[in-house]
């Protein structure tokens, strides 16, 4: 028995009442998702558009009425924007597993009464899109105009475009790629090394979230990989720099690494990490064309050149593997020096790439 | 009073009597310093080749007949091969704070008895090439031939360019700078803070430098930066890749950060990282333009396009300064898949740039 609540913040909870079969065998007793919502669904429900976010953020993607907080992508979604909340109905889900009100590593697990914290089951992108079809089919929503997904949330739209070739016409993937490359797990094997190695972690038992220094040091990490070099010292090198004048490198991811630690939890941080690093959309398949021939929507691939972390060559191969497998597909290398967090800085860009992605 | 004692691998121990007074005004009290040697010096001296070591490695830049280990460029530097040791006589000097025989953090405090640990003062880059004009000094030697360095090596040879504009003839410097880069001093700050959580480090009194995993973890972030994604999805993620078939970025990543910490003193380490952070060739001088001007010797600058820790715009910067200032100097861009770590990896192109430039 589901059930969906809305929540002082103009958030919705969603309630799945049966135990949820996770791909690695466990299960959870409740799934409970966060979603919210922008615009007016059409009486054919032909108008939605589904949001999938990146690691750091959730749901809230853009102010509303009852939320005035600055959304991660404030200036793409919202009446007469990009993504024109007047036009469609746009929604964006919390992913399983994340901190920021679905089921995860600080809910309460009702087995135990206790927090999950590192019990928490380990969940995998394929679990995440699985949750968030069975909220669309409860909502009624067989079938999305676009599906919109940004690095980690590129992972949710290719496996979405895999697993329900028939329920979105069209996809847009950013900043993100079809695999884990070793460039990837590495960065992130240190990161988890980091995060265990503080005194303070206690197994995942930890105290307080705010005084984890591995984890402020791995999102330092994770910080540094959002850009790249030149970007660091164009902006820090030189009265020039256009973001934050005079400022220094080490105050700057210092600062926002302990910001970081007020928000996001680390058990939830493993666990979202992880799934990255267990992905591989091809793994359920017996070739990879087997699982990129089931593809039907209308596919849009976008690389950021100067991107380190998912470099345009990640991009270039799905796009690749796309065509090959007679995808409906086209791909953008955008020329941009913010690197991996191109999507959330370049505003005008990505407005022009989108609008014209969902024009077509 | 100084002595010169070999050792039984060949190498040589210089030891300077008096005090030695470093930039930041403290002394060390007993300058020791190790080097090798290779070729014969002619009797007007006038065919010195002085190489400068990057961080990680030593004065071992190739085999001799006391010690048959492979060196760092040991197939540069050798009979008939780049830089020709039947034609000029090579000398490669441990860097003043390196843990490889010369006064270092792991040498005895003779004011205690005890190793200096972290009581070790901290050197600069300037430090170590008037300790190393001192030795050279010593052996009669006023002018070289030429100055080859590479990365860190890189800093001392042009510090050299400008503190003794008259001793060089030629320079060489390949993937470096003139001064720490924001990026540079970010990445590093994140490994000090990583080697300082570790509980096992007892502000620098650890017990055993083996089973610090802060600075295993510090060295593996400075690994992933000495390559780049590219090269490592290249190499780790299908079966062509050249150099470790079907090895396991996670493992290979692993035991080289578990072999480091075998040989490389932990508190050398941050010594040596610190006193890169610290440096700006231009810090003494009232402008760039006026410290530039110094120089005399004829310079190259190499970059490599794939090297994400030292950019290449980071060495354009270098030569343009040159360049402005009337320096005879030269700039290659290589171009190479291997980052910062091409010059101890493309032999062949290396070979080709050092015969050319020591032609010149």
């Amino acid at each position: 028995m589901t059930a969906i609540e809305e929540q002082s913040d103009g958030s919705f909870l969603f309630t799945y009442g049966d135990s949820y079969l996770l791909e690695n065998g466990e299960s959870l007793v409740d799934l409970e998702l966060v979603y919210e919502t922008w615009g007016e669904l059409n009486e054919d429900k032909s108008n939605v558009i589904l949001l999938h976010h990146a690691l750091s953020v959730g749901s809230h993607a853009s102010s509303h009425n009852k939320r005035n907080e600055t959304g991660w992508w404030q200036e793409i979604v919202g009446p007469g924007k990009a993504i024109d909340t007047l036009k469609y109905f746009v929604i964006c889900i919390n992913n399983l597993g994340s901190c920021f009100g679905s089921s995860s590593p600080i809910s309460i697990d009702k087995t135990t009464g206790e927090m999950f914290r590192a019990n928490f089951p380990q969940v995998s992108i394929t679990d995440m899109i699985r949750s968030q079809k069975i909220l669309l089919d409860d909502l009624g929503i067989q079938h999305v105009n676009a599906i919109i997904g940004n690095s980690m949330g590129g992972m949710l739209s290719l496996s979405w475009a895999i697993e329900y070739p028939l329920s979105a016409k069209k996809i847009m993937i950013t900043s993100s790629s079809y695999k884990s490359y070793p460039s990837n797990i590495a960065n992130r094997h240190i990161q988890h090394q980091v995060i265990r190695m503080d005194p303070q972690w206690k197994q995942g038992n930890y105290d307080n979230n705010q005084n984890l220094t591995g984890f402020k040091l791995a999102r330092k990490l994770g910080l540094f990989s959002y850009r790249n070099s030149v970007e660091w010292n164009r902006r820090f090198n030189s009265d020039q720099g256009d973001d934050i004048k005079g400022s220094d490198i080490t105050d700057y991811i210092d600062y926002n690494a302990e910001k970081f630690c007020h928000s996001f939890d680390a058990n939830s941080y493993l666990t979202l990490t992880k799934a990255m690093d267990l992905y591989d959309v091809t793994k359920d398949y017996e070739s990879i064309d087997a699982c990129f021939s089931r593809v039907l929507a209308k596919i849009l691939v976008v690389s950021v050149e100067s991107d380190i972390l998912y470099t345009s060559q990640q991009q270039k191969e799905l796009y690749s593997i796309l065509k090959k497998n007679g995808a409906d597909c086209e791909y953008i290398n955008h020329h941009s020096k913010y690197g991996h967090d191109a999507f959330l800085v370049e505003k005008e860009a990505f407005t022009r790439h989108i609008t014209s992605f969902l024009k077509s």
